[in-house]
């Protein structure tokens, strides 16, 4: 075990894992032992990425399987499908892949989404390790077991909760990141801070330009404490029964922009950045938090590059997406909202005051 | 509760639930209390059953939900499929139905294990309620949580292990039944006792008259015995890490022969009839059981109106379809086998012993 990786546990009883974090780790061959023996393996990356890294991790995965396969989709949030998972399982099939075949996702988030799902899926489930090469799966989806696909009527309807055998963050990888994607990535960084440590927002908040910079120290500490703050949630709520929610913070709002615009338009990050922003408008209009809390929050998402006010789709489109939003229940829509900051609760509002929200955090 | 039905527990701790065996159960109100509680519940069934059951069960689950939605689907193994699962997330989100919505599975086999699969994938897991209304489904698919749909390549390829909240075994649905699908539940009934219960297949064969004449008295044991069999297996081994596949004696030689037909020309169940009469050569030729074994299986599901002799699709066609079977190892194909009578074993056997097999078993 490399001395300077980090690990941090993901406490779920007989699927517990861990989450190792370290720069170099895709050709430490350390970071790859242990993992369930199978014949095949099947690496599902992208068109981006696997230029980037295919060839590095086939080769740390070559010890290890008879056969490694691999699977590259089309890049991007419009390609997570029925038709790119099917894509997988045609793979899976054609290659007479047995119940035993490890996959590896090696991606950002829809990457790492889909190949859970379709791990899930492939005859009723195999093992797999996710790889992620963003900032925004680094830390928060390729963590906690949520896998899914979009259907044209909602994201992420279609899915399961499925653990991977192990979560390998690169750090590495986070340098060769566009920068949209650094920005969004640190939505999702952001995002803890509020719901659950205000001291992690102190820390952002002094460390937002080496981020940007990319300072390794900073990121490895970003993503750790992250990836803690992650693992602590769910571990008390897998299935998110309850807690496990308040990790939603901006994405109702956030899921109404990426919905109303057309999935892919803008990133899922950048409409949680977004949402975040209206989330706490909404707050503070219940009275749980007051100006200067939505003033710096607000400041802090716009110092890391990502968008501040919505698009004008207008307050009925907002609503009509996030009532089939999977936290709404019975009709009502159900929002995670800061009550006190450093601490999320999800509750109900009242249309009107959505309404009101909508308009004031959207560009004409 | 009625003191006519019979339960049996499938023991899977948090996942445990009753099966409810009776006449009239559909019309019942006590089979329909203490569900969990919801806005909404969709039924899934087929154009085939809902002219039957659809407005029994209607007006059942009426008192229970504030609407009961319909999801009709076209009837046979050949629906089995993806289309059919997204007009059910069709329906589900086209009505905005929340994460607690219950999905009831009114049908057979396949209408059971794609309802179950869409329970498991809609919003990552909603609960859903089996409806079993063939003696295939009351004896064998609805009970145990194996939800999938088939893949052009192979049978069951996409699921998951996805337990029911509860199974309501309608006897009276039984009278209704056509008599092609009546012998294929036998299959699945006979199959318990070479596996598991010999003295389960002297009752079996005492009493195949009654069970062809719909006498309620056998079918009820009938029923009852097969699942107190199954819930035995998969309380011990939910996910098939082990013994649970021992349910699927028949069941590698059947895929072959439904996938080298095509899904739906022989019903799965004549197909695993004819597939057990293939294993028990299979398991003679290893010298496990003998002739007379294997002559008086042969008989008796023959007399229960099923095949036992395959379709001459040749030997190749058969291994090239075993090859992808679930149970399939790195390649090497794995049989259910009787070693000895009223106990199974998952083995290999040579290629040519197998094709020895299949040309003796088939007719040209």
């Amino acid at each position: 075990m490399n001395p300077s990786t980090a690990h941090v546990r993901i406490d779920l009883g007989e699927r517990s894992y861990d989450i190792a974090i370290g720069a170099g780790l895709i050709d430490d061959a350390s970071a790859w032992q242990g993992l369930p023996q199978a014949a095949a393996a099947l690496i599902v990356t992208n068109d981006t990425v696997a230029p980037l890294y295919l060839a590095r991790l086939q080769a740390s995965l070559a010890p290890h399987y008879r056969v490694v396969h691999v699977c590259s989709l089309p890049d991007g949030e419009s390609y997570k499908t029925w038709d790119s998972l099917n894509q997988i399982f045609d793979v899976l099939l054609g290659k007479a892949c047995d119940r035993k075949t490890v996959l590896f996702a090696l991606g950002g988030g829809v990457i790492g989404d889909i190949t859970g799902f379709a791990a899930a899926c492939y005859m009723r489930g195999v093992p797999f390790v996710q790889v992620p090469t963003t900032l925004l799966a680094q830390v928060d989806s390729s963590v906690g077991g949520k896998t899914a696909i979009n259907h044209p009527i909602g994201k992420n309807m279609i899915g399961a909760f499925y653990q991977p055998e192990r979560v390998v963050c690169d750090l590495g990888t986070l340098q060769t990141l566009p920068p949209r994607e650094l920005s969004a990535g640190l939505a999702e960084v952001i995002k803890y801070g509020p719901i659950a440590d205000m001291a992690f927002l102190d820390w952002i908040e002094q460390h937002m330009d080496d981020l940007l910079a990319r300072n390794p120290q900073a990121l490895a500490y970003a993503v750790k404490r992250s990836c803690e703050i992650k693992a602590w949630v769910v571990g008390q709520d897998e299935r998110e029964a309850g807690i496990r929610a308040i990790l939603n913070f901006g994405h109702t709002f956030g899921h109404a922009i990426e919905a109303g615009l057309g999935f892919g338009v803008w990133l899922h990050g950048e409409a949680v950045g977004c949402g975040m922003v209206m989330a706490a408008h909404l707050s503070q209009r219940l009275g749980w938090v007051d100006a200067a809390f939505v003033q710096r929050l607000t400041a802090l998402i716009a110092k890391a590059g990502l968008p501040v006010t919505g698009p004008a789709l207008g307050a009925e489109v907002y609503l009509h997406h996030m009532r089939v939003d999977k936290k709404a229940e019975a009709g009502g829509i159900r929002f995670v909202l800061i009550d006190p900051p450093g601490s999320a609760v999800v509750r109900a509002a009242p249309d009107a005051m959505v309404a009101e929200v909508v308009e004031a955090c959207c560009r004409a």
